[in-house]
């Protein structure tokens, strides 16, 4: 996709011209499909023409009119949505490029779900089709002022009344306010409330809960019943347009049935019973919401990339001695050691995030037929790669804002906005260092039963090459031996296995395994990171053994892959040499690989960046023009900025003036 | 320094009661003096007990309430300055504790000293008596739209006209309009404007001129004169309370003397003559700037670990197995891994800092006695300090957000703003890459000096010990022999060296120096990290052989130094191990210690961050409250966002009661 506009010069045409490989080929790897390129590409157009889904004044907004912009917003892209009989896959789309966090997010993506998943038939019967045609509004209510990523420590309570045949939903101390649940601060009527079961006095842990919040009437709170927005975030514009919010309950009353109770049930009488539907059911979702993330990270990586690439092209600085033309910013090996790498982990993230897809596919199928034998690597590896590629993207965010120089500040760069809006990945559905921690537990698991002869399944069997992996010792001779994937497989399996066997090994010497782990575990986040890597460089790897039709394009994605394992193994080296399969030689000849593959994808950058086909309105970014038309671009925007409406400031008269007139009254002490 | 308040309970009254030194003596290490806490402590309450100095609503205000917030806020500090007739230390102190960027800080940061550094004493005369009284307003307009970090690429002019005896200001381009200087947008009256100076049909390259652009009677711009604000910035509140300017100059023309003529004049005839002051005596202004630099970057850091420490030590979390008590975040290896080494980075940068003050005057005392022979590695060693340590800071104020959790994403976090307001340090006053490459130059210079059998000084000396440093071998044998100061300097000082001298050996294989220099520009960077930090190392471990008076001072000093040190020996593990100065299990050794540090650490980690004595108004922090009271304040803060003005939004009438009512007014296609 080209720009919105039309008919003006391309800045970048230069850049265009010197591409390698096939664009559109690219895009289709990319996007998947021929079909997914299409489609995205008409919902991106259908909103970056229409007026309502305008987005380059969002950060001078005050919060209430960021808010309302955004009710605006939802009810019109549902408005669109109903018009035009899109599809689920089309509305999907069309609220993405939208960009915009509201209450819709939750409502589809946690509100729903969680009836879908954890309700009857029976409930799912009743409520669902209301949330389908949104009479209702419904948000996730589980996090609570005191209580983030320890569900079970949850206080809210949902005592059970026998009386009446009701639950007592209650809010017993100021930390059991729920406390940010998206959409739950204004916009939402209703909510699953997730709070522990209490019967026959006895308290049954957390249970979810379906809780009527507002009145459809008129909005206002139900009795007992206080709701409030928790106060401004990180940036301007960003999450800001959500209300994320505060709950507290004064015994507020539910009838039982609205109790989710797929997996189990409180009876009238008041007996806690378990139904005969297993709990890893519930596992499909888990890996369905994180596949989503992984897809998310990929997206919000690719854009600043996406910035940050062509800006590069465009700025020009230094190398001229004489007055003549400063050489662009791209050509600088210290710019592209730092952004290459990262235009190669958007599209690592992109393709590990396909393989995601179908892993969700793979895990429901074993699930329906109650296999669940590979649900704990599923588990570990869709946690460690939520982990790894949220935390790499925030940090590559802020990194391609520092690579735009001062212009990447300013809000019209539209990098500020993304970083704040994209950050919160890293906390939430699993603060990324207790899922690591998980992830590490696997691995002690793994490498204990590897040790009795088991034989490890999906993205850890290659800790059953044990014998192997534990003494090899990287044959690579030449800088180019690094290009054979099998090397860089290896020596990443190398890797991760022994950080893996080394932390085992100094947990058995502590006098607990449990002390052990929580003494290790700083070494233990590290070897859990070590195996993630590895699982994006494997799948990113098996990409490229597919088919990938289009001139050059497998090529261009054979450079990426070899940047992206190499630069970790640089960045990580530390880990490669003390476990003793990569020498240093050895690092130094991928370090200068690296240097020959920048050289090598320098003059195709634009076009890959091209290739993840946004719109100027999706990347929202002055910078990142597709037409580099760059500096009046810039210009124009910051008259836009309120303080201009007057050329004398506002403040003047009462701050300024007695100051210059030496007439600020003091009082002499 | 307490909280504010007083009378309440403390909540982390029993932390206190666990640190094994003297508070008030760590004050005094910290602060400098015992004078320096004594002034720091009385200006920090005077700011907050002013109700004019309030900021805990300052996130969620308008752009043009924020400005005139600014301005109110600047005219009140100068008037309590001149009421109590504060010292410049103390009015300095005050100005930081106000703690809200505005135009003030260009007045007296860059306006005032480019005068005294760049003017005729005769101009000092004329121009500083006025500035010192405010009775004009001044900045530093430098950077244009197109033009950065490259100053002799500036394209406005000045054009010396010998029949009337002025110059002549003029922006020829859109790229040479002056962008981003501070305060100019729509405080300043005045600029010291930088432009080619064009006399005689000739180009003299960039010099300074100081020209009036608003009028001092009703503030408007003067003829030819275009202002504006650049527009909104990263984040809420923060550094959108400056208005940074745009300037275009359509001929706009000024007296020859305003040209600042110290080191060459433009006679009346239009000649251009040097004078004979040494061009050498700018460098005294550089090394003050950026000593500056470091030191703020010492508060920036040690404000976010305050916060983080203290609310780690509150927050609970998992570890209970029986719904009884949850752990305290702070125990947590994990986040003591993460979070120590930042509080360690916090007193090794307020050191380096200290002795960067004692440079700054050394420096002059060798400018004034025409020793000009130490420049070059004072340059470089500012110029790295200043590259690396707000680099790390920035970093470390984002990691200390997310050790917060969820929370410290919230504005009332204080982190999002602290963080926002302070990346920009990493791009201005000479942008942080560009910065390591002239540390680097400096190093392949010395490194070739070195080998010519020339004795390197400063901080650069160790280069002299070549001989010892290229083939020596760490001899720790135990994780203790890591206590050791010369252990860690010796490994420290070789992985530098050797780093360099790779580098140097690397280049000198290219065609050509500049060419090689380019290709290995990566390299060179790292290399450069590494002399800095042994720098930063090395004056820690130089403080710890002054006199620290207080009982225990010098043990938790000792602690955090060995912290700093071996945290970045595993961090950088694979630049020690390649070049062979320590070996895999030396590193693993270095690694143990840090556990146990940590562990020694931990019951002093909330006495550490009081010793910076800052109060709750300076951190500006719900989560880092001195009494540790964070969970009713983060309640209250919640209801001041204007989101909470009503219970039933704005919108809804609009776009949330047509939806929910099925009310949409559809256009069926």
């Amino acid at each position: 996709m080209a720009a919105d506009g039309g008919g003006e010069p391309d800045h970048l045409a230069g850049e265009r011209a010197t591409a390698q490989f096939d664009v559109d080929g690219m895009k289709v790897a990319w996007a998947g499909s021929r079909h997914a390129v299409e489609v995205a590409d008409r919902m991106a157009r259908l909103v970056a023409s229409d007026p309502v889904f305008r987005k380059d004044t969002r950060t001078m907004l005050s919060r209430k009119e960021l808010f309302k912009d955004t009710l605006k917003k939802a009810a019109h892209a549902w408005k669109r949505i109903v018009e035009l009989r899109l599809t689920e896959e089309e509305a999907n789309l069309l609220r993405l490029y939208v960009d915009q966090p509201g209450y819709v997010d939750l409502h589809w993506g946690m509100f729903v779900p969680a009836i879908k998943g954890q309700g009857t038939e029976e409930q799912q019967k009743k409520w669902l089709p209301m949330a389908y045609k949104f009479q209702i509004i419904g948000c996730y209510a589980q996090t609570e002022l005191g209580h983030g990523s320890n569900v079970q420590g949850l206080e809210t309570t949902a005592t059970f009344d026998p009386s009446t045949d009701e639950f007592v939903m209650h809010s017993p101390t100021l930390t059991s306010s729920k406390w940010w649940p998206g959409g739950l601060g204004k916009a939402s009527t209703h909510a699953v409330v997730y709070a522990r079961l209490i019967t026959e006095g006895k308290d049954y842990g957390i249970h979810g809960f379906i809780v009527q919040l507002r009145s459809l009437d008129d909005h206002s709170p139900l009795p007992g019943v206080t709701l409030g927005d928790i106060g401004g975030k990180f940036g301007s514009g960003a999450y800001n347009s959500m209300d994320n919010g505060v709950l507290r309950f004064d015994h507020v009353r539910i009838p039982r049935d609205q109790m989710l109770m797929r997996l189990s049930q409180v009876t009238r009488e008041g007996k806690y019973v378990h139904s005969d539907v297993p709990k890893q059911l519930l596992y499909g979702t888990m890996v369905y919401v994180r596949q989503t993330i992984v897809a998310d990270a990929s997206k919000a990586l690719s854009r600043a990339v996406c910035i940050a690439v062509r800006y590069s092209a465009i700025r020009k600085q230094f190398g001229s001695q004489d007055g003549g033309p400063e050489t662009q910013v791209l050509n600088y090996k210290t710019q592209q050691s730092r952004l290459f790498p990262l235009l190669a982990s958007a599209y690592a993230y992109r393709f590990v995030g396909q393989w995601l897809k179908w892993l969700y596919t793979d895990v429901n199928q074993k699930l329906e037929a109650k296999d669940y034998s590979t649900l704990p690597e599923a588990h570990a590896c869709t946690a460690g790669l939520k982990s790894v590629t949220t935390s790499a993207t925030a940090d590559a965010i802020e990194e391609c804002r520092k690579l735009c120089g001062g212009h990447g500040y300013l809000n019209s760069s539209g990098l500020p906005e993304l970083f704040a809006v994209y950050v919160p990945a890293c906390t939430y559905e699993g603060d990324n260092v207790v899922l690591l921690l998980q992830v590490a537990r696997f691995l002690m698991k793994t490498v204990s039963q590897v040790a009795a002869g088991k034989q490890p399944v999906g993205t850890i069997a290659y800790m059953g090459n044990i014998q192997h992996l534990m003494q090899c010792k990287s044959a690579v001779n030449t800088a180019e031996d690094w290009l054979n994937p099998a090397a860089i497989k290896e020596v990443f399996e190398a890797r991760a296995l022994r950080m893996a066997v080394n932390c085992a090994q100094n947990i058995s010497k502590a006098p607990s395994q449990e002390e052990g782990f929580s003494e290790l575990s700083p070494d233990l986040l590290e070897a859990a990171v070590a195996h993630v890597q590895l699982i994006i460089v494997t799948k990113f790897i098996e990409k490229l053994q597919e088919d990938i039709p289009g001139p050059g394009v497998k090529e261009q994605l054979q450079k990426l892959c070899s940047i992206y394992a190499l630069h970790l193994l640089h960045k990580h080296l530390g880990d490669f040499l003390s476990t003793g399969c990569v020498t240093a030689r050895q690092g130094a000849l991928a370090n200068e690989l690296l240097g020959k593959l920048y050289a090598q994808v320098r003059p195709n950058a634009v076009a890959l960046v091209d290739a993840f086909d946004y719109t100027d309105h999706y990347l929202g970014s002055v910078l990142g023009r597709y037409d580099g038309d760059v500096y009046p671009a810039l210009y124009e925007e910051a008259w836009k900025d309120p303080l201009n409406e007057t050329v004398v400031p506002d403040g003047y008269q009462e701050h300024l003036r007695p100051l210059l007139k030496q007439q600020l009254k003091l009082s002499r002490l």
